[in-house]
């Protein structure tokens, strides 16, 4: 590919942002690290919200396995995150870097995230941190909607936790 | 493994740096980029400084491709890179996740790292944007050691290209 053939959007600059969530989770390290490596845990909160439906899921929970969860929005909207675990220590740190995908393959980020998990009167601490890159035309100044999004993902990680 | 069970580096709280270094090559963005994605040109510059040995080196260029860069310092001291390709835009862009293994498998840091070209009066303009975590007890504050360490080799990477 020339430069002279690449589209708009990939030849748009790449942008960067960075954030950190803190939160509890009324449950032990174990269970939290539990609804980060197991399937069916997992999927028990890592969605969209109500009407978006699952359309492919997998987690090898393993370094260099891959985690793919995608799906699709009532107006028609796909969403695709493929995830690759970098470095696994049970109960304490989980990192992974992962692609996202919306619409039909547009590549729009490429995140690193750091889980850290530690015991906290009464349950958990975990200490989230992402570095995303937006690519391809897409952006997200400060990241702060991917934040937004994670938080809402943590709420539901935290009422899966109590529901079980 | 339970959480007495770790060593006190897995249990070491994740650090986090970022730096983006700019510089300029005398040579145009195809050029600069077979550079980052051949296996031989690459190994011309992507390598310790005089002393280090070394002893393992792939490039499989390819999304989803790994690359490995491993040497021996006269000291005894080992390094071992290891990077996975998560977006190629050719003479454009390249974005690769990496882990940073030093001595007998030590984890160090997995990294994000975005490599942006465009052409530039007389060469190539090229933005390097590196987003590092550092682990299991080792740190390098404001990623300043990785930023100096990533300086150096840019500047053997020019050398290169100039000597072709």
């Amino acid at each position: 590919m020339s430069i002279a053939t690449m589209t708009a959007s990939q030849a748009a600059a790449a942008t960067h942002g960075s954030f950190t969530i803190e939160r509890h989770f009324k449950a032990a390290p174990e269970r939290v690290f539990a609804a980060l490596s197991d399937k069916d845990a997992k999927a028990r909160w890592f969605r969209g919200p109500a009407g978006w439906a699952e359309t492919e899921r997998s987690l090898d929970f393993r370094v260099d396995g891959i985690e793919i969860t995608a799906g699709i929005f009532p107006d028609g909207k796909k969403t695709h995150f493929r995830a690759r675990f970098e470095e696994i220590v049970p109960n304490r740190r989980l990192v992974y870097s992962y692609r996202m995908q919306i619409g039909d393959g547009w590549l729009i980020s490429v995140s690193l995230a750091t889980i850290e998990l530690s015991p906290q009167e009464g349950g958990t601490r975990m200490i989230f941190t992402e570095h995303a890159t937006f690519i391809n035309g897409f952006d997200d100044p400060g990241a702060e909607g991917r934040k937004t999004g994670s938080i809402a993902l943590l709420e539901q990680m935290a009422a899966s936790l109590e529901q079980e």
